[in-house]
């Protein structure tokens, strides 16, 4: 049995995010962060979503080798529709060979479940089924408190946004959840094996969400960085979480994030099933694939990416294509369809997929395994053929009342993104949108962050409701700490960014306090109020370290003297000082007026001004 | 005098940009950069637009003690209506009182031009004056071959992207230069006395340009170090620079910039003559403001960001801003007309600084004193009656043939960001839009390149000609090397995915040269054809250092058993060996058929499948 690492060696960062205390809200308890003010400031604490678990809570004992508590399982056990059994047996191959012992390999989790959950006979435990059937789930009533987020500070606010016909209430409400989710339109993504997540929801008629990849690689990492690295994510701002480890240890790193996760974990079942055979494609059965399915419900996979839409009639559309097929799953299942010249195993089983999901109420997230790899691959025929048949098996999930939501690109020109999100609402039945950026131009590896960021704000707006995060790392290695927080924050800027333009009631509150903090030079209210506090700070302390700089009332950016802000305060204080309000100034019309003679009087004398040496 | 330092101390950033050979194209030898590409993609070099000047040439010999070569000298000359005169003598006011000795400032520039250039009495010596009596002037030649940039390799090219109402043509003629320059659509910022400048055009349907801002402080900096920004700042893209420069040695570090500069340079001159009244606005005067154009204009600056759009009826349209007024210079001109009631002089002489700028060839930047400093004070009333007087003050500037270009916001939601395209497009009569950002929103301060670069990308899709770049440090403090860095290829980029979705032939050739390279694992041409090379391949070998990895058919993300491209080229081989083309393949309809049926078996013996414990 390889050693249990000392705590130590598994230590995640903890403690409360600068400047913001954990508050419980409701009867639920609903995690948010509450950001308080200076008391200068006349205004309330700001409550603000809060993704960052119980790890930023200075009362929470964190125990990564205990796991978080289990807030949804009397929830989950209440409903009388699942039952325990016996789980399957962890194998060899699962952790990549490494034998029974997992010697030399990650340790395994101290504290495995060893008889997971699933539904009865017959039964269906998905939050979908029980929107259906008119029933408000405490995951429902959870998310509608957590999205309601200081919309009670609104009562005077007028809606302003362009929300492409989305559906986004004054106040979200229980019953919203509800009805959102029976129609497809949102999903909440939570295996009942997963009773450790805070609920949430994803949809485009709630805050945008995003999402951030973690994983160990065949050239990299350890399971405590991974489990930091989750930690580390979801403390900037990460919604969801999704594990790509391939190689070896993969069950067990699963099991030390799953354990470890408040938020949903996702995962691409089909990088396992290939270590299961070695790496080779055309060596993939559905039995294998089946039995890593089982083996991830079991430990409480949240959604599964499922590559179904990549058919064996598309694979040739991708031949022509500058960069081909960029998904890894996308490739995989097409070396396969080719090597057999069969048809996509995962298409033809789709629906005996969907009878486990619905076992354990795990989402799909459908692959778009033909997602453009380039500028040039953009909304070509076979992204497209796979996008109409991913809405073919929304359909067929939806006749089982299994979530669903689908992914997207990738690599696409701002001129042709709102095509993909219009085709994606029609294709799809409005199920929600998960897109990877898209990557607005292929010309900037290490700024990927941001060339994907700009598609990710603007394909936000227009209706999708996950953005996969991009890291400065992107296309060319593995991002560390630092990448992940500049992804994270910078997929969280995007959201936001999208939030506000779709005129969502929440959102602009943050934005206008932060903005009268600014004016008023309440420094500390600034980079507390921001998306990254330690960066703001750190920033204006590397030009003015002093103390007194975060009080004064300029910036070195301008210096005392030109300091814009303070003029206009100068300006406010002179007005108000002559008394001299709006009226009694020049009104714009009569100063209209008077201008088109005087510029006649300027010509005459204008004539020689330049040559003027005084 | 004050020593002259060392060369070694004005040491600026000199050398090849990595991967990239100067080359000088057409008769007039217009400087570009040729990207060689590695003998197995069997492509030509890749020719890109190229704004580092001779610094980037190993032939130049570069000394900023003696400036750069004077490029237009014959060609100013050659037009027979330039006089030179007995400049201004450099006062002590220039430089911040410190005296005729300058003891203890910036040294003056060792070579300062004693006779500046100015138009003969009576003559007019702007591009926009020769444009519209039909003189294709070298500037404008210059222009088209620069533009051009590859497009005779896209004979049959296929036009993509949405312009909304621009007129890019597919090949850029002179006489399109001059034609976009006579209606005002384009504008050639070129003063008679910048002689060293490499002509470029600002406007709607020419690539849209970046400018970066450098400058002293109060706070901080020294003249090498301006020198160096400035050339760091071209080295990476930067189009034109401001400087921005306040407190003392203004004059003589702006003496410096102009010399050894090969962009445009342009300033906001109200803070220097607010500098010659120590700090107090009302304490302005047209004599002195007159005098700081006359001192300026002679050094050699391109355009002058001139706030005349502030006027007195609007300054009270501000009080109930979130933000009030963020302009520097729009906050010292409403405290001007405050404190004397009166309207701005900047608008009631602005037929007087026309004719100032038409005797040296400056082009107006008619600054947005109003543009909104937050999210709540977008698009406003005050921003909007701002925005139609610099629409009235286009016209006048116009009939004295004088070039101009419209300074815009600023702080702007998605949502908002088009409406000030289109209303700047319809006051301004399509004169070229200049603007800062916009920030997409107020709460990431440390990542505002970002939220800034998202609406800048857009409002260069939606037809802004030049992007007002911003830094990581915006609203924090001074921005350092590398935030000059950063902000210049994040604007970069977001210029280029505008062009992209302008459909602009050039842009994409380089986006599909690298996707190319990427597929086909030629590291070094993905690194060499990028915008920063050397953080792609920092951020490359940070995982897979070995010299071997650059040439690998694998990258770390995936490890060589994952890698997709690697996948998709074993199915292109594949269909080749079998050859099995497109026709042999099942045809979509044909499996669709077969689908319905299926379903229905599996769900017979699906029911238990979840239940499988093998």
């Amino acid at each position: 049995m390889a050693d249990i690492p000392a705590r130590t060696e598994l230590k995640v960062t903890t403690g409360p995010i600068r400047g913001s205390r954990k508050v419980h809200v409701g009867p639920l308890n609903v995690a948010m962060r509450a950001i308080d003010l200076e008391p200068s400031s006349g205004e309330p604490p700001l409550n603000v979503y809060d993704t960052s678990g119980p790890y930023s809570d200075p009362n929470a004992r964190i125990d990564i080798m205990a796991g978080l508590p289990q807030l949804r399982r009397d929830w989950i056990m209440g409903r009388g529709d699942v039952e325990a059994y016996d789980g399957r047996e962890v194998r060899p191959e699962d952790n990549g060979q490494l034998g029974p012992d997992r010697s030399g390999g990650v340790p395994q989790f101290p504290n495995v479940v060893r008889r997971p959950l699933r539904a009865k006979a017959g039964a269906n435990v998905s939050q979908m089924h029980y929107a259906r059937r008119g029933i408000i789930t405490p995951e429902m009533e959870y998310v509608a408190t957590r999205e309601n987020l200081g919309r009670e500070m609104l009562r005077e606010y007028v809606r302003d946004g362009e929300s492409f016909g989305a559906a986004i209430p004054d106040y979200v409400t229980p019953e919203f959840v509800r009805d959102e989710v029976a129609r497809g339109r949102a999903i909440i993504p939570n295996n009942i094996n997963h009773p450790e997540t805070e609920p949430m929801a994803i949809g485009r008629n709630f805050l945008v969400k995003i999402n951030a990849n973690i994983g160990n690689s065949a050239v990299a990492s350890n399971v405590a960085t991974e489990v930091d690295k989750l930690v580390w994510a979801i403390r900037w701002g990460a919604d969801t979480v999704m594990d790509l480890s391939t190689g070896r240890n993969i069950h067990d790193t699963r099991e030390w994030i799953i354990r470890n996760s408040p938020v949903p974990i996702g995962t691409v079942p089909i990088y396992q099933a290939l270590e299961k055979v070695g790496g080779i494609a055309e060596d993939l059965t559905w039995e294998i694939f089946r039995d890593t399915l089982i083996e991830q419900a079991e430990q409480g996979v949240d959604y599964f990416t499922i590559h179904a839409g990549v058919r064996l009639p598309y694979v040739p559309l991708t031949a022509k294509r500058v960069t081909g097929i960029v998904s890894r799953g996308g490739s995989i299942m097409a070396k396969w369809c080719l090597a057999h010249h069969k048809e996509s195993f995962l298409y033809e089983r789709f629906d005996e997929i969907t009878e486990i999901m619905k076992a354990y109420d795990i989402a799909y997230s459908l692959g778009d395994g033909l997602r453009p790899g380039s500028i040039a691959d953009a909304n070509d025929e076979a992204q497209f053929a796979e996008l109409y048949t991913l809405g073919e098996l929304t359909k067929r999930a939806w006749e089982q009342d299994v979530q669903v939501m689908i992914e997207g690109p990738g690599h696409v020109p701002m001129h042709k993104i709102k095509e993909n999100m219009d085709k994606q609402l029609e294709a799809c039945g409005e199920a929600p949108f998960y897109t990877l950026g898209p990557l607005t131009t292929d010309i900037a590896p290490g700024y990927d962050h941001i060339t994907s960021g700009i598609g990710a704000a603007m394909i936000g707006w227009y209706g999708t409701a996950m953005l996969c995060y991009v890291t400065p790392k992107e296309h060319l290695g593995l991002p560390d700490r630092d990448d992940v927080k500049v992804g994270v924050v910078t997929y969280k800027l995007a959201a936001h960014a999208a939030d506000l333009a779709k005129g969502h009631p929440a959102a602009k509150l943050r934005d206008d306090a932060l903005s009268r903090a600014r004016f008023e030079f309440r420094w500390r209210d600034q980079f507390n109020l921001s998306l990254d506090p330690e960066t703001a700070e750190q920033y204006h302390d590397q030009t003015l370290p002093a103390e007194g700089a975060k009080t004064a009332h300029f910036c070195s950016m301008c210096g005392p003297k030109f300091c814009s802000m303070k003029i206009t305060q100068e300006v406010r204080d002179f007005a108000a000082k002559q008394n001299a309000p709006v009226e009694t100034f020049v009104a714009a019309e009569e100063a209209e007026a008077g201008m088109a003679g005087m510029s006649g009087i300027f010509k005459e004398n204008g004539g020689e001004i330049y040559l003027s040496r005084k």
